[in-house]
C-alpha cells in the first residue's frame, strides 16, 4: 500500500491559505502521506514558494472558488462546483484521496460529504464528533451538529461509530459508552434520551448509563452520545466558557506579570481547542479543523486523517 | 402590608440544618421579613440556640420527616406528608407564607410545587430559571430542568415569565429575549427551536433571535429560553467546567503561593454559584438554593424571595 492521499482544503479556516499550506508542508515533511492541496493554483503555488517547499509528496488540485462561512450549505455545494470543498469531496468520491481535511464551513462540509462523497453503507445518519481531553483521557463526543433532530436508533448508531473510532485511533479495547442526560437515573431524560437509554442497555455491553452535564468533562465514558442540537450547544458553550474563564484568570493578574497565569489560561483554552471534528459515517475520512487552526493544528489534523486511513476507520464503520 | 412571611426548609441542602438556620437568622436580623423555619422542632430549636438567636421575626413550623435527594419525587411528596418540603408547600397553599426557600431535592420541590401549591392560573408549564452574571449583567436562563420535553408555546410562556422576573427584580424595563440554538440564523435549530423562533418573532417585540452556546455566557439577552433537558445540561456542564478550569488554574501554581490564583479560582466558581433557582409559574414564590449553599447564600436566597414577594412577581405572572 502506497502513502495515503490526504486532500487538504487550502482555503478553509481563518488563517487560510498561509497557515494551512504551512501545516500541510510540515505534515508532508514529517508524516508518511501524500498531500493534495485543493485551492486556486496560483495562490497555493505562491504560498508553497514562501515555505520553500520542495517536497515531492505534495500535489495541487485546482479549485478557483471558495464557499463562505455565511453561505447556505446545500445551495453553496450545488452551485459552486469549482469550490475547494466540492473539489475535495470529489477526490474522496473518485477514490483519488482517502481523507479530506478542511477548516471551511462545517455546514458546507457536512452537506458536501452527504451530497458528493455519500453516506457509508449501513449508516443512516453520519455524525460529527469531537475529542476532548478529560482528566481520564480522550473522550469522543457526538453528534455535535450534523443532525439537529434525532431518533433513538440514530444515537445507538453514533455509539457504534464512536466505538470503532476509539478502538482504532485511541487503542481503547472496549470503549465505555455514555448517554448525555439531565440526571443519572434511568428515569431521567427527555423522550429521546429515555428511549435511547433502553436501546443502549439492550445492545451495548459497555453502556455505562446516563452522564450528567457536571460529569461530562470528567471522562466517565470513552464515547458519549447525544443529539446534534444538544451536542452543538455543549461544544460551543464549552468554548464560550473557556474564553470567559481565561479572561477572568488573566484579569486577576492585577499588574503582576506571572507566567503562571498565562499557563493556566493556555491550559483552559487548550481544553477546548479540539484539533478537529470528525465526520463519521461517510464514504471517506473527513476531518473538519477549527476555524482558528494554525499550522501546527493543521498538521495534527492531517495526522489524525492519516491514522484514520491506516487504521481503516471508514471501512470498519457500518460493517 | 406586614412583613412578608418566607418559609425556609431547615433540612434542605448539604450543610443543613446548621448553615440554613444561621442564614435564616442573619436574614431575620437584616431583612424586613418574617421567617418560618420548617423542620423537626427540637433540632431547629437547638440550632437557633447555638446562634443565640432571639429574633421575634422567626417562628417554627414542625416537620419531622425529610425527603432525600435520591427519592423518587412524586412518590416522596405523596407519601411523606410530614416532610419539610410538603409542609413548606402547604404553607404556600394555605397563604400562611408568600414564599418558600429550600435547598432540598429539585425534583421533589418541583413535584411538591405542582401537586400542593399548584400552577399559577394561565400557566401551562412552570419553569425553573437560574440567574447567571454575564459581563453584560444578569441573565435569566430557563427552563433548567422542570420540563424535559417542551412544545414551542411552553418556551414562549417561559419568555413571558422571565420578562416579568427581570422587570420586577432586576429593573430591566424591556428585557431582551433570546432563544438558545445551534446557530444564529433563523434556519438553525431543531424542530422545537425553529417553531419557537417563529412564535417569538411574532409575539415578542424584544426578541433578539437565536443565541449560540458560544455567546450564551456573554449576556446578549436578558432572558434566554430553552427546553428543560438542554437547559439542565447547560447549567450542569457550566458547573463541571468551572470546577475543571479552577483545578487547572490552581495546579498551575506550581508551589508558588500567590493569592491571585485563588482569586481567579474563586471568580470562576462564583460565575456558576447561582445563588438559587427560581420556580416560576407557581401559586407562590419558590426559590431552590444550591445544595452547597452556606449561610450567606441562604441569606441571599431569602433576600431574593423577599423581593419576589414585594415586587409581586407571582401575581404578575400569567396575567
Amino acid at each position: 500500500m502506497g502513502k495515503p492521499v490526504i486532500a487538504v482544503d487550502a482555503m478553509g479556516g481563518d488563517y487560510a491559505p498561509s497557515e494551512v499550506v504551512k501545516g500541510a508542508v510540515e505534515a508532508a515533511r514529517d508524516l508518511d502521506v501524500q498531500i493534495a492541496l485543493v485551492g486556486p493554483e496560483e495562490t497555493v503555488r505562491s504560498e508553497l514558494e514562501q515555505c520553500s517547499a520542495n517536497q515531492t509528496n505534495i500535489s495541487l488540485c485546482h479549485a478557483e472558488e471558495t464557499i463562505g462561512m455565511e453561505e447556505e450549505p446545500v445551495r453553496a455545494i450545488r452551485r459552486k462546483k469549482e469550490s475547494s470543498i466540492v473539489r475535495g469531496m470529489n477526490l474522496l468520491r473518485g477514490g483519488e484521496a482517502s481523507a479530506f481535511v478542511s477548516g471551511g464551513s462545517t455546514g458546507a462540509m457536512v452537506a458536501g460529504a452527504l451530497l458528493i462523497a455519500g453516506k457509508k453503507k449501513g449508516i443512516s445518519r453520519p455524525a460529527l464528533g469531537i475529542i476532548f481531553n478529560s482528566p481520564n483521557g480522550p473522550v469522543l463526543f457526538l453528534d455535535v451538529g450534523a443532525n439537529s433532530d434525532c431518533k433513538p436508533q440514530h444515537l445507538v448508531q453514533f455509539a457504534q461509530m464512536g466505538i470503532v473510532y476509539m478502538q482504532r485511533i485511541h487503542g481503547v479495547p472496549a470503549p465505555r459508552v455514555g448517554l448525555l442526560s439531565n440526571g443519572e437515573e434511568e428515569t431521567k431524560g427527555n423522550k429521546l434520551a429515555q428511549s435511547t437509554y433502553h436501546m443502549l442497555l439492550k445492545n451495548q455491553p459497555n453502556f455505562v448509563g446516563n452522564i450528567e452535564g457536571t460529569e461530562l468533562p470528567r471522562g466517565q465514558a470513552d464515547v458519549v452520545v447525544t443529539d446534534g442540537f444538544t451536542g452543538n450547544v455543549v461544544v460551543k458553550l464549552s468554548e464560550g466558557l473557556a474564553r470567559i474563564f481565561a479572561d477572568m484568570s488573566s484579569s486577576g493578574e492585577a499588574g503582576h506579570e506571572g507566567s503562571n497565569f498565562h499557563e493556566a489560561e493556555r491550559r483552559i483554552l487548550d481544553y477546548t481547542s479540539l484539533g478537529g471534528a470528525l465526520l463519521l459515517g461517510i464514504e471517506g475520512n473527513v476531518v473538519i479543523t477549527h476555524g482558528k487552526s494554525d499550522a501546527s493544528a493543521i498538521k495534527r489534523a492531517i495526522g489524525i486523517a492519516e491514522q484514520m486511513v491506516k487504521q481503516r476507520v471508514m471501512e470498519t464503520i457500518g460493517t
